[in-house]
Parts: structure tokens; sequence; C-alpha cells
């Protein structure tokens, strides 16, 4: 399971208030307490960035790779704003959020090639969240297509079914299951040489539940969507009990050698 | 999901000592707090019980179905106990622990019919253990035919794959898991008119483990094990993070109707 840590978003004050005045302290803690609690990539999520987006990025991922040594997922809608951080980027980035409109994968999917980085792919597109099954597997062959046009290796891609909250939408909960299912059928389906992969934005499910709630519901949905294929979630890694399963997952489908102190590593 | 209480249990002293002594009020108490906490069935599992046995289970099952509103899975090796319980039992029994041996399918199926009792057909044969999938599918084939040829509908059949020790037999609970999946398919398989069911006795994966693991291992494979099809489980009930685990897979599998309280129901 490929961990990507979510903490670094502009929707906290805390990351707004460090970004905008350039205080990198906050920033650095942030990356690298996740990174020690098991992130194998840092998300940030910067906003539109409407403004200054270029150098706003190119701060944040010097500010953070200058310090912790962990790739980034970058996540903005602003694409000039990615290419930016793309450029000041060490290892293997992510591009993360990227929708099945034509307009944003022929500049994405070309970056991607360009830079080597990998995409996240996710089930959306401009007419809003899909109602079914059926329009998120259309949207994300799309993305699959941009990919195999632009020699993209369908390795790097990780189709992002959509996370949406069960208290809100809790038909759209289970479609996402069943679209995450459907997905890892593509390599079948459209007779491609290698299977995409799978990715969720996890806590999206326990938005608007109760805060008692939120770690529950994200774990067990997280073990849900592992049992049916899931390769990789965008998380909170800080959340231990999260951690926690994701290790017994691993340990009870035999990926990784029991011990009794398997959760201590 | 089906929930067996599996707390009534010779291999627990205080069990062993109010069934000897013809103690009523353990049982009771156990039986009704099994049931107040989920339970569907109560299970009764009084060892081999050579000497008495079909004394000791009419005691079990009177004392609990005279105070407790609940169906039982009677679980003993003493085939003539089993038919003395269900001749008491009020309700739809369970008949437990039913391996593939023919000898004892062609003693247990025909009295399954006979009460209208459910069975739990387990892929073990006195050969011991199944070393892989392949012979725990042809151990639960034989157990289908015998069902089919007893005319005992298949939707009263619960297949259980055979739960090991993570600690000690890893692979196994892996093979588990896979066993489960393949379950599931029989019906293609063998050209069944019905689905059967499936059940596992949960509580042996953390077996040998230490008590502080015991509960995430049983709840995270619960929760693996219900994506991947899983109707029923033999479990402590009692168990509140596991009961917790169920509730939120069915919600986040929109079996049951969110509510920011649906912990409490």
């Amino acid at each position: 399971m490929l961990i990507v840590g979510e903490n670094i978003s502009v929707t906290s004050q805390i990351v707004g208030d460090a970004i905008r005045n350039r205080d990198a302290g906050p920033i650095i803690k942030m990356a690298s307490e996740q990174k020690e609690a098991g992130a194998h990539y840092v998300d940030v999520n910067i906003g539109p960035a409407t403004k200054n987006g270029e150098e706003t990025i190119q701060w944040v991922v010097k500010t953070i790779q200058d310090a912790v040594d962990v790739p980034l997922a970058l996540d903005t809608k602003n694409t000039s704003a990615i290419e930016a951080g793309l450029q000041v980027h060490k290892g293997t980035a992510m591009i993360n959020s990227v929708t099945g409109d034509q307009d944003k994968l022929d500049i994405l999917m070309p970056m991607a090639k360009k830079y080597n980085a990998k995409i996240v792919g996710i089930a959306l597109s401009e007419k809003g969240v899909p109602p079914d099954v059926d329009s998120r597997i259309e949207i994300v062959m799309n993305i699959v297509s941009s990919a195999m046009a632009n020699d993209v290796p369908l390795s790097d891609i990780y189709l992002d079914p959509i996370v949406l909250p069960v208290a809100v939408l809790q038909q759209q909960v289970h479609n996402c299951i069943e679209a995450l299912k459907a997905f890892k059928q593509l390599k079948e389906l459209m007779g491609l040489p290698d299977d995409p992969k799978t990715i969720v934005g996890l806590s999206n499910v326990s938005q608007s539940s109760p805060p008692e709630l939120k770690s529950l519901l994200n774990r067990t949905y997280l073990t849900i969507l592992t049992a049916c294929g899931l390769d990789s979630a965008i998380c909170d890694p800080l959340d231990r009990e999260l951690m926690n399963a994701v290790k017994t997952f691993d340990i009870l489908t035999n990926r990784i050698l029991y011990a009794h102190s398997y959760l201590d590593k």
C-alpha cells in the first residue's frame, strides 16, 4: 500500500498561514512527521493558486525536499504551477487530481512524460461527480487512453474512483467500491499491456461525520478497498489506528511476515 | 452478516464447570449478553461429549431457550448428541463443524433435513487441515453434493474455509481468503440452483497472538473476508470494536442507512 500523506493542504489554517508567510518550520515538521509515520509520498495541496502559484509551489517543494528526503504529490488546478513544481522536484513526483477533461489531459500527460512523473487520474470531469459506476469507468478510460497516447507507462497511472462522504452521499460510497473493482478489470476490458494502479482520497468518506467516527470509517473503508485491490491511499499517516489497520491487512494477506511485534515496525 | 456468538464453549472453565454442575446461571447469562450484543445465533460447544452427550446437550438447549429467545448452533463430534439437541431445540437450529467425511455427512445431512436445521460445512476432513485452496474446494464440493442428495436447501449450507492462526500458519490465513472467494464461485462451477452461504470461525486467526493484538486481527480479518463476500461469522459479539467494524461495513456498503448515531443501534 503506497501511502500519500494528506496533511499539507491550504485548507488547514496552519499550512495556509505558513505558506503565505514563507514560514518553513510548520511545513517541514508536517512533512517530516508524515514520512516518519510511514508516508511514501507527501501531498502538497496549494489550492487554486491563481496568483504566484509557480513561485509558491517551488518554495514549498524546495523547503520540504531540502529538509526531508521524500517525494511529493503536487496538487493544484494551476497547471503551470504544477510544471514549476516539477522543475525543482527531486525524485519521482506525483501529479495529483488530474480530471478526465481532455484539455487538462492534453497539458498534463505530456508534462508527466517530460518530467517522468506519476499521475493521479480522478473519475471526475467538469460536469461534476459522476452519478454512477459506468460514468466513472468512462472517464478513467479516457485518462488511460491519454496516457497511452502520450507514452506514459500505465504503472505510473493511479486511477481514483472518487470517495464521497458517507454522511451525505451513502450510495456513492458503495459505487466507489464497485468502480474500484471495475478499474481492476480495465486491463482485460481495454486490452492494455499493463494494469493501471488505483488510489483513493480516503478521508473524504468521513467528511461531515462526527469526529469520533472519522477514524473508524476511514480505516474500515480502507480495509474494504484494499481487499478489493486498492494500491494506494491519500490519507493521514498520523492516524495510528489507520496505519495499524494497513499493517494488519499486510499481515493477514501474507504480504509481510508476521511477528508479535509487527505493529512496532 | 449473521453473527454466531462463540462464547459458550467447554474450553472455557466457567462454561465447563456450569455444565458439569448443571448450574444454569452462567449459561443463561452468557447466552443473554451475546444476544443483547447482536448475536443472531448462540453456539453451544459441549466438546467431544462421549459420555451422556445427549442428556448434556438437551439440558443446555432447554436451559438457554427457556430463558432467552435465541436459536442455537450445536457443536459436538457426538452425532447422537446433535440429534438429541435438535429434538428439544425451538426454531431453526444450526449444526456446527460438519466435516467433509462421507460417513459424517451420511448421518448429519439427513438429520438436517429431518429437523430443518442449517449446516456449517467445514473444509476439513479426517486427513486434517487441507494444505491448499484446491483441497478446500474439493472437500466443500462433497458437502454441497451431499446437501443436494439429501434435499437440504443450499441456502441452509454455510461453508467454512477454515481459519488458522496467523501467528503459526500465516500462509494458511491468506489461503482461507482465496478459498472463500472460490466458494463464492461454486454456484457457477458446479451449476448449482442456488448459492451456498459462507461462514468462518473468526477468533482462530488470533489464537497464539498476544492479547493486545487479538481484537485488531479479528476485526481486520472479518472486514477483509466480508469484502470478499462472507455471509456469517462465529465470533465474540461482546468485542465492541469487532461489532462496530461490522456495523461500519454495513454503512459503507449501503446495507444499512447511515446516521451519525449508527454505532448506538
